[in-house]
């Protein structure tokens, strides 16, 4: 399979997931109705992409090529008429927004690079890639954004972690396709075994511990 | 009159009508100044637009052509000046709203197919156009976003209404300026009959109703 | 000294004082952790520009250019290891925000003129440059922008002062470098000013007092 293809169902497969991500995170702390839950759907999935591709100076791919909306979208249908089976269960949306997570950070700083950018920069529009959409969400649902918190179990970090590994892969002339997929599973696996054993990033000298 | 000039009478009403919806709002809601009044103000009379055309990737049209800042500030001055009037009429609020939305989503929807842009992605920057202002409006004054809310009377299907009439008609080959004018009445007379009405759209299954 | 290195030294001097402004608010106003308070640091620090730049249609040069970045994570990472002493010290805070607001909205200025833009396109774009940052951190903090609140003692306004000496002095012929430091001084005496003897920017007709 080609780097392209690879990178491309990644992409779709992280759409998915982050629209289901949104749409439950929308069912679960406000009150909104289809129209708010598929927007929170689709503004989680593809507003990373649109804020990198906005940076980079392209033309948004997942706002131009329709299979991103339609995917997204469907995510936000699944989780409308699922929701409140689901949202009783908050680790399903932890699952997929790590796979959300992980894969868009990838795709990020691949697409960075693929654009001629530099390693600090691929690794920094991998992580937004990765936390825009949600921070969106966040910010249009009033809540301080889960990048931010103090309690959120190192979403930054393995977001870095995953986008730095394609960025020092190209330094060192690997592969992109299989090295997206290497810096995924890195992303998702940290998130998860911080979510599990509530690793958390230190505070600042003098804060009350959490 | 031509096309063009019928989309830029439109557009220019619809900033008017914006900019004094927004400064009303800053006015009612929050404890701000002159400066926030018209700062509330032009940002929801031309950050749809903004958003808009950084998605089109040109430059913003509602930011370059210096009408465009101007209405939106008189807009805002005529709210600062006869807010403490008209604010204890939520109506007026509501009307200049559906005024500014109706307009712009056309506009945005036009503007789109006019760059070349496909049907769907006019029918989605036509509706970004058209709540992109009043959303980050809301945001700024840490309000759940109109568009999201279970309670808005179907604020973004009027506006999906509008653009899809001027995305279909192009699609069968009318002319884009009457056609604008049709979507916009259409968008207008839902929204209203909806606020009139109480027309909501579904919730969340197993969600309380309102 | 050339106009070109006046700018850059003043722009990354901006960068660093907005860098510990946003991580010192972040410290004192959320239970952040050491991500972050460096994510806010950075937003508050580039944000403005990558605003403005979008805005041009150029390459966001804060986000380019490596020592952007670089300066904006010291400040964040001095401001995480003093923060527990500074932040019992209000004034810090406000003096860093100060200089920020002052440099940032005489670049902007300067830069868009630069960029061929029109005077009136000059004067928005360097306020914008100078309140962008701030007011994306107060939205990610969930805080209503200092730039709106009627308690902010004359944000905005020095903010438009020192764009707009920029933007005149342009009109008239003056050399920007100059003339860049005269509008950063303008701005930071107005707005020193402006929190010492509590000036405040007129309120609604029929506002209750502050």
């Amino acid at each position: 399979m080609s780097t392209q293809n690879i990178l491309l169902i990644l992409d779709l497969v992280g759409v998915f997931a982050f629209a289901v991500d949104g749409a439950l995170t929308a069912i679960r702390t406000a009150r909104v109705d289809i129209v708010g839950v598929l927007v929170l759907g689709l503004v989680t999935a593809i507003g990373g992409g649109i804020v990198r591709d906005v940076l980079l100076g392209v033309t948004p791919a997942t706002f131009q090529d329709w299979r991103y909306v339609t995917v997204a979208l469907t995510g936000g249908m699944v989780a409308f008429f699922l929701g409140s089976r689901l949202t009783r269960l908050a680790t399903p949306i932890l699952l997929f927004d790590a796979a959300g997570l992980s894969l868009f950070v990838v795709i990020g700083a691949a697409k960075a690079i693929e654009l001629g950018f530099g390693p600090l920069q691929a690794v920094l529009l991998g992580a937004i890639t990765g936390v825009g959409g949600g921070t969106i969400r966040d910010v249009l649902l009033n809540r301080v954004p889960t990048v931010l918190s103090a309690h959120s179990h190192l979403y930054a970090i393995p977001a870095l972690l995953g986008a730095g590994t394609v960025s020092v892969a190209h330094v060192l002339g690997f592969d992109a396709g299989w090295v997206a997929v290497a810096g995924a599973l890195l992303c998702f696996t940290v998130r998860v075994l911080a979510l599990r054993y509530r690793w958390n990033a230190p505070l600042p000298p003098g804060a009350p511990p959490v």
